[in-house]
């Protein structure tokens, strides 16, 4: 007997049911709002990763040589890989390039609640536009997406901010401060206490007095944002001030602002973020970490080696967002379903057989006896498939040109005419009889 | 601007589209059939591919050592992971257990037409049925679901044989046959010449006379397999000759006796094969190598510490697949679809979102500006993601009250009352008004 690896998981028929209604529900959402799926690799260069995010993200990657001597990783995430996608055909693909799809990465990292080193994820992406529409567009998706599988705005929010205004706020001190590091500690603040936090900024470069009042400005609300600019004085500030008002207005046409909360201590942790970003939350604290996020990435297409292309996306992975759901009770059932089970008793193999082929072609779940089983047998199986019409095709009824139709949940059941099972109906049950 | 790794293939959406309808296909084939889905990781540890394979695998997989110790590999083909899954769980899964899934797999191997590094498979298996309706089942599913994606008996046909059939013939040759490279020369027959085929019959314990008349008993067809159990005079042989038999005639039951023909020849190269095999072949003959394969393998779950369980399965790949589909030229079309393109004119974004949010809400596939474009840039646009209808709100419209409805095909425009768009209806298109 052997063990799965740590960290990846199984999903047996009854939990994938479940799964793929999620993902099922996630895609179809995407495809209204015109994204169309890519396929991709499970494999990429490392050096890809390391030129984005320096050596030490090989720590966490499935970093290995190949059997011809290339430095190869299992991708950790989409964006580096569809960035490479988009420089490769930038000329031929007509924008804004929208593409979604659904498929695993690996980590290697700590096994915990929600995270797991095989881990999957819906991308959802727009390139080539830079304007406030598609930020909303992509929020607008994200909302839609959760109340398309059943959460309420009671449920989720999403904390939206901008890492300009960050970054803008930061040069507007007089100091010499690394904003990367400083944004880097406006990201762990939540999980870390006050003077953690206050330190790592006066490590950024902040004097103690400049952090607390930086710390005091990422309270602003809404309402307030004009006194950021006043603050910073600055064009970047006041950009970036403009242009997330700007997002909110658009997500309210697109009727999705009312699941929208400012929250500048939202920065999110990866570095490429250049504009609006944002984090969906358990709006009840129940799941304290961020289920998903996403934002605006506008130089790592250049980055790339591509034409300069703005870019933003958002990418829910199925763990966390599987506690969201369980949490508001809303996670799909386990239970599958058949529509017909066609039993056979004694030699009826030939006409069962002939019937459940006619059931399948109009679309129907079917089953039938592979076992050889008795009648006894057959009628519970048909029971723990949660078959709902079980047809019995007998010797005796078949000397009457007969089959018996039985309705699971009531029990009753019905002698039919063969001709008339299926017959013209597209569905047949025993109501039809 | 990096490479992506020889062997993985990037699917653009134009590409994808078409895939992803073919393994919808599969999949809802499968689905009818009462196959539930399982979701299964990409890494598994090495050791299980050795102990099932032999050391000499390990040339062919992408294996490496984890950064925790361990020697992993990713998965070159499904079998052993859903094996290792029944073990897990064998008391609890009511039998017969059926699964589908469809997924990418890795092997080192040399990339030519139709062979990748990276591959796609829709694996189906029956565990815990011996009876030759498991067997016909999933040549039944195979052949269902090539003929809904398009292909008709002309296009392939199923060579189907035993294992148990050639063992039983080499073990009644009165010499010392190492069986397993007998049915391995016989594998490879097709591709080797008739001298070199011999040769290694011979190699494999059989003399030179035995040789050729072992390759003449391969010949027999469906009529007369009776003369093979003469031959051999053994239970092993008459009982797998029966077995066939039945398989082929339950096959008739399901319909789909038609695309199966009697070839003793095909061996299926892996070894775990116990009963009957099968390989899917373009019946015109241009597509030379199989085109997907499957069978029987009673032993696998035993050998990996279960209780005996028999299995039967079969895995379509993708990429030989579509070589078969482009032959006959029913592999889908690569045009997709847009139901609605809401185009912007002047400040009329919020009423434009409206819109685009009640048609999505419907179902349907919209969009509408991202990018500030100007009317005709969005016409453009609307016109390269093939939108079927445009929805124009203009300034002056919307002063009446009134959008202008133009359907893309005619060129053919109306103004509509904006109470009436989308109004009640489901799917308002030009011809409603």
């Amino acid at each position: 007997m052997y063990d799965g690896l740590k960290g990846f998981r199984d999903f047996y028929h009854a939990e994938m049911g479940p799964r793929r209604e999620v993902i099922d529900t996630l895609e179809a959402t995407a495809k209204r709002y015109g994204f169309r799926e890519v396929g991709t690799p499970a494999m990429e260069r490392t050096e890809m990763y390391v030129d984005k995010s320096g050596e030490e993200i090989v720590e966490e990657l499935y970093a290995f040589e190949d059997k011809g001597g290339r430095e190869v990783s299992l991708t950790p995430e989409l964006t580096p890989t569809v960035a490479r996608m988009v420089v490769a055909k930038q000329q031929e693909l007509s924008k804004p390039i929208k593409w979604v799809s659904t498929r695993p990465f690996w980590r290697y990292e700590q096994v915990q609640q929600g995270r797991f080193r095989e881990f999957y994820q819906t991308n959802v992406d727009v390139f080539g536009s830079a304007e406030p529409e598609a930020d909303a567009e992509v929020l607008a998706f994200a909302a839609d997406a959760l109340t398309n599988l059943g959460l309420t705005g009671e449920a989720f929010e999403f904390r939206v901010s901008h890492r300009d205004i960050l970054g803008g706020l930061l040069a507007a001190f007089d100091a010499d401060v690394d904003s990367r590091e400083a944004i880097r500690a406006v990201d762990k603040s939540a999980k870390i206490d006050d003077e953690e936090y206050h330190d790592l900024l006066i490590e950024a470069g902040l004097s103690a007095d400049q952090a607390t009042e930086f710390d005091g400005l990422l309270d602003t609300d809404a309402a307030n944002l004009d006194e950021l600019i006043e603050f910073a004085g600055t064009d970047r500030v006041e950009a970036a001030v403009t242009n997330l008002q700007r997002v909110l207005d658009v997500a309210a046409d697109f009727g999705v602002r009312e699941y929208c909360t400012l929250s500048l201590e939202t920065a999110r942790g990866l570095d490429y973020y250049t504009g609006v970003v944002f984090e969906c939350f358990d709006a009840t604290g129940e799941v304290s970490r961020s289920v998903f996020g996403g934002g605006r990435y506008d130089d790592l297409i250049e980055g790339f080696g591509g034409q300069p292309t703005p870019a933003v996306g958002v990418a829910p992975g199925l763990a966390p967002l599987s506690l969201l759901l369980q949490r508001a009770d809303v996670w799909p059932d386990e239970g599958f379903t058949t529509d017909y089970y066609v039993l056979q008793v004694g030699d009826t193999r030939d006409v069962a057989a002939g019937i459940t082929r006619e059931l399948r072609e109009r679309g129907h779940i079917v089953e039938t006896d592979l076992s050889g089983r008795s009648f006894g047998g057959q009628l519970d199986y048909a029971d723990s498939i949660n078959a709902e019409t079980v047809v019995i095709v007998g010797e005796q009824d078949l000397e009457d040109d007969a089959v018996t139709v039985k309705d699971m949940a009531s029990g009753d059941q019905q002698q039919v005419p063969l001709a008339e099972f299926p017959g013209d109906r597209d569905r047949p049950t025993f109501e039809d009889f």
